[in-house]
């Protein structure tokens, strides 16, 4: 199982994850929010044009005993996906992601399909893929596996964040 | 805002939630078991022909400052959408939800549209609706409201659970 933060394999993996670059007041969100002690503080990385995070699921994120529950599946591929699609964003326009203005991401929507039981113990490995990117759309696929089987494949439109949504 | 569990207004709701006729061993769902001391614990009942469920977000369940984070509504959807499977599932079979064998689903799919911010302090309610019910799956489709306005509507296929898969 891969390390926090992935890297090493000769890959092109960033250090910092997509999440620290966000601005303090929107680094509160419970999926991925650095500064969410009670969230789950997701990390997205770049691993070539793929990104990659890794979760390792509490106890009592349990669907049925020994199977994780399929609301933490749809939130890792929600975070990954909104953070994928700001980390592309910024890959576009070839700016580095603690420029200004800062692209941030909503999710406008979200499909999961939950191909097999995802065991619980194991870290599970998220991987994003940008399939579309327009200005203020961009659409993220993603693949949840566990010990190398993919147990969920999903999608994200993610648009940009309307200013009035800003804190 | 409606009184957990809901009833009244000469409406059909029965008393005892879908999620607390799941036997023991099932009962462990972050997002919907009684037993998971750790999460969700989702209600859902019957209201005529439609489900409802409120949910009231913690702070922590936050995206940014004032909304709720995507991950939380689609959980949501999920655990509402796979327990109505079950109550639709025994209403199918003029059966009461305590009798024997169990119906009991879980998500082969899960899609949601996120029509508006979701804010952050009101409950949450969350309707369902069986579009679809076969022997093995049902369809159900869900909208999450706060304060009247729909926030989020989403559809979850819901397959029986593989035996396979039973504690």
């Amino acid at each position: 199982m891969m390390a926090s933060p992935p890297g090493g394999r000769g890959s092109n993996m960033t250090e910092k994850a997509f999440q620290d670059f966000y601005p303090d007041d929107l680094s509160y969100c419970y999926g991925c929010g650095r500064l969410n002690e009670d969230g789950l503080q997701l990390k997205s990385y770049w691993d070539g044009d793929e990104t990659v995070a890794v979760f390792h699921p509490r106890p009592s994120h349990m669907a049925i005993p020994g199977y994780v529950y399929g609301g933490l599946i749809a939130s890792l591929i929600d975070c990954h996906g909104t953070g994928t699609a700001a980390a592309a964003a910024y890959r576009e326009a070839g700016r580095e992601m603690d420029t200004e203005p800062a692209f941030r991401f909503v999710t406008a929507s979200l499909q999961v399909d939950y191909l097999r039981p995802t065991p619980l113990g194991p870290v599970l490995e998220v991987r994003g893929r940008v399939e579309e990117i327009g200005q203020r759309k961009v659409i993220v696929s993603a693949t949840v596996s566990a010990e190398g089987e993919v147990c969920a494949r999903g999608r994200i439109v993610a648009v940009q964040m309307p200013e009035h949504m800003m804190p």
